[in-house]
């Protein structure tokens, strides 16, 4: 009896997903979902990306989570459109969610929207949003076992990054494993190590984004 | 039409932690539900709590992941009794998983479990076991805003281990700030800082939990 009502929500979620995509795509905008654990330094990310793009590249943020308005004020600090989406009890971000956020953004003013996912690395990899790239934002501290873990969540990853990589050798962090992990659900992802704090590998990781964005040359 | 189905799973869970805390109260085993995020270090901190048992004291383990063996693998390298749980993609252990479990357990010969939830900081609070600490693992890497986040979480924690303590100025982790976050959902929950790596504060944190768990006086 439950898998009926899963798949029946999924097939709302789905045909709200091709609309949000149709609005991003008649907008001109090119969207990111960006997922991690919390903690994992996806609000940093963001923001070091939106320092960093080429000039004229207007980008907006939808925040999503359980409570609180701490990421959004952070992004707002620096004058970048944004709207935050507070889930309630929910683990992930939903299509309708999105849908709704949308009426607060003036899509025709951006090029580039960064959807944060709630915290998880569970929930939100079954629940499109219409967005053209899926971003993981694994994270050192958190082990290099992860994707033997939460393979949903690294299958449906179209960009890695690893950040905190400044501190790999704090953690013991075996690359070579969490690369194996990775590359057992998903054989081709590209994997970038990074660090929002040190800015190292960002540029690199940066520019693999917008390609899948398209909106760089390849 | 949501709610009502929501609730009635929520009540079925109910009744069967009940039937749990039954069980384990007849073979006198006292039951500890380990929850956090990804990473923060639930494997690590249990293997560390066992060490430091008092002699005689008799541990097992309930492993609970999305998928792999991993962490009952590190367990019962340690010649400790564990029962994996694979929940598919379920993002939580619930009451019913739990049941299936002690099919596979001696618990006439446990005076100690811990049930090591899926790595998660949202789903796993809603579900009752029928074990008798929540004990949540907060991580320094994740930041000291978490449980402005993840209040729901926090309200139902009895415990808090705040794990990685080592690392505290490498990440600029300020405790007041989390201390005030806890204590904003959850006026008197114990909070203990931690190094699973380092040992730093193990003790203190263990006494605190073998008190609640009534496994020693207070």
């Amino acid at each position: 009896m439950q898998v009926p009502v899963i798949q029946q929500i999924m097939k709302a979620n789905d045909q709200v997903a091709n609309e949000n995509a149709k609005t991003f795509e008649q907008a001109g905008v090119r969207v990111v979902n960006v997922m991690a654990s919390p903690g994992a330094g996806k609000t940093s990310l963001i923001l070091e990306a939106i320092a960093r793009l080429p000039a004229g590249m207007r980008p907006g943020v939808i925040e999503g989570d359980i409570a609180s308005t701490i990421d959004a004020d952070r992004i707002a600090a620096h004058d970048v459109p944004v709207v935050q989406i507070n889930t309630g009890g929910n683990c992930h971000l939903d299509a309708p969610m999105i849908r709704t956020a949308l009426d607060h953004l003036d899509l025709d003013a951006l090029d580039v929207l960064f959807i944060e996912n709630v915290g998880n690395l569970i929930c939100p990899s079954n629940y499109r949003l219409g967005s053209h790239v899926n971003l993981l934002i694994a994270s050192v501290p958190e082990g290099h076992d992860k994707p033997f873990k939460y393979p949903g969540m690294y299958a449906n990853a179209d960009l890695v990054a690893l950040n905190k990589y400044d501190l790999a050798e704090v953690f013991a962090f075996d690359f070579e494993a969490f690369e194996h992990g990775v590359r057992m659900v998903n054989p081709t992802v590209p994997i970038f190590r990074v660090s929002a704090r040190t800015g190292e590998g960002v540029d690199a990781w940066l520019s693999a984004l917008l390609q899948q964005l398209a909106l760089q040359p390849a």
